[in-house]
């Protein structure tokens, strides 16, 4: 493979995988792509990044009633669909055509599983105890101690929730990505080496 | 750390698990256990291999049940108790005994999750895609070519249900492993280095 593959990650709240997708990016010399999305999403779609954001924090509703029913008729931002499933339509479209530019780190957003049919892309899963994860949110993210465990509990949850929604698979199961890993295990720095020696090793492979 | 880690290995059927485990311990000068684990347990348990060997493919009874019912007194091959029972008991106990005995790489067996609460274990899980996991039980194993997607079909789900009968948690959840491989993207060699450098990188760290 004589260019770099798109690697999306995906992870536990956290875990450090937003900030070890970034180091990856960094080292590897590739753009990076988090929230961008959501602005470049709101672009293309013509939704505000007001109103994609706002959308974030919704309950998905049923996507596929909303298929079903033919509430949807192939444009982005169709009137009647629910936001949510408007701007997961949005992303959608945004990560594909983010992918298609080149070689790039994507976290988040079901990108493992927008992407799961291109050929050459690498997906990572970042996890992590929950002791490190709580220590970690109450020092990076300034969230009181006492509220850390229950935070936790609720972004995995609503993250889970969103790409189970979305997706036909489950998240968190080693068989989605290529490469899982603890990030407690060996640390940020560990942890960002070792994504760079399975991606160094995977270009020789391919 | 000074020693090297006590290392389970989960795998799917075809994965070349087993043999990155096998691979992984001579390269780190470590005993290797998979069958042995059976025999030894037999040894310890007064269960002969032949009936430990045969226990191997019943589907599990409910060991919950047996538990809740007073069944089993304590005693690993206790009367009345379903074989596959007191086969994942005396299990149960060999690897803890082996584990005790020092840094090791065990494949197979609900390892992980029998170990999950000794510190400074390792846990991995190598999975693959079904094209090269097909392609390897033809090749390695002999197994004629019409057969191969059903016999990995199979087998994956009598692990999974061996190991979602004896334990609380699901097999294959990238949460339950420190590290989680697809071989296919590696290779068998690949996959080994990369194991290896998580192991050099953990010692490092801890």
């Amino acid at each position: 493979m004589n260019t770099y593959p798109v690697i999306t990650i995906s992870r536990e709240y956290g875990s450090g995988g937003r900030l070890i997708g970034k180091r990856l990016a960094e080292e590897l010399g590739l753009p990076f792509y988090d929230k961008d999305l959501i602005t470049r999403a709101a672009a293309d779609s013509g939704l505000s990044p007001e109103v994609l954001e706002a959308a974030e924090d919704q309950a998905p509703s049923s996507l596929l009633y909303t298929l079903s029913t033919g509430g949807l008729t192939g444009m982005v931002g169709g009137v009647g669909m629910p936001l949510s499933d408007r701007l997961f339509l949005a992303q959608f479209d945004a990560i594909r055509k983010i992918a298609a530019e080149g070689p790039c780190v994507i976290v988040g957003r079901c990108s493992n599983y927008v992407l799961r049919e291109r050929p050459g892309a690498l997906h990572f899963f970042i996890h992590a105890d929950l002791d490190s994860r709580i220590e970690r949110i109450i020092k990076e993210y300034g969230v009181p101690e006492k509220e850390a465990e229950a935070k936790i509990a609720k972004t995995d949850k609503r993250r889970a929730s969103y790409y189970n929604h979305y997706t036909s698979v489950k998240w968190g199961d080693a068989r989605n990505y290529h490469l899982s890993i603890n990030s407690a295990a060996l640390g940020i720095e560990g942890t960002v080496a070792l994504c760079r020696d399975f991606v160094t090793a995977y270009r020789r492979q391919h």
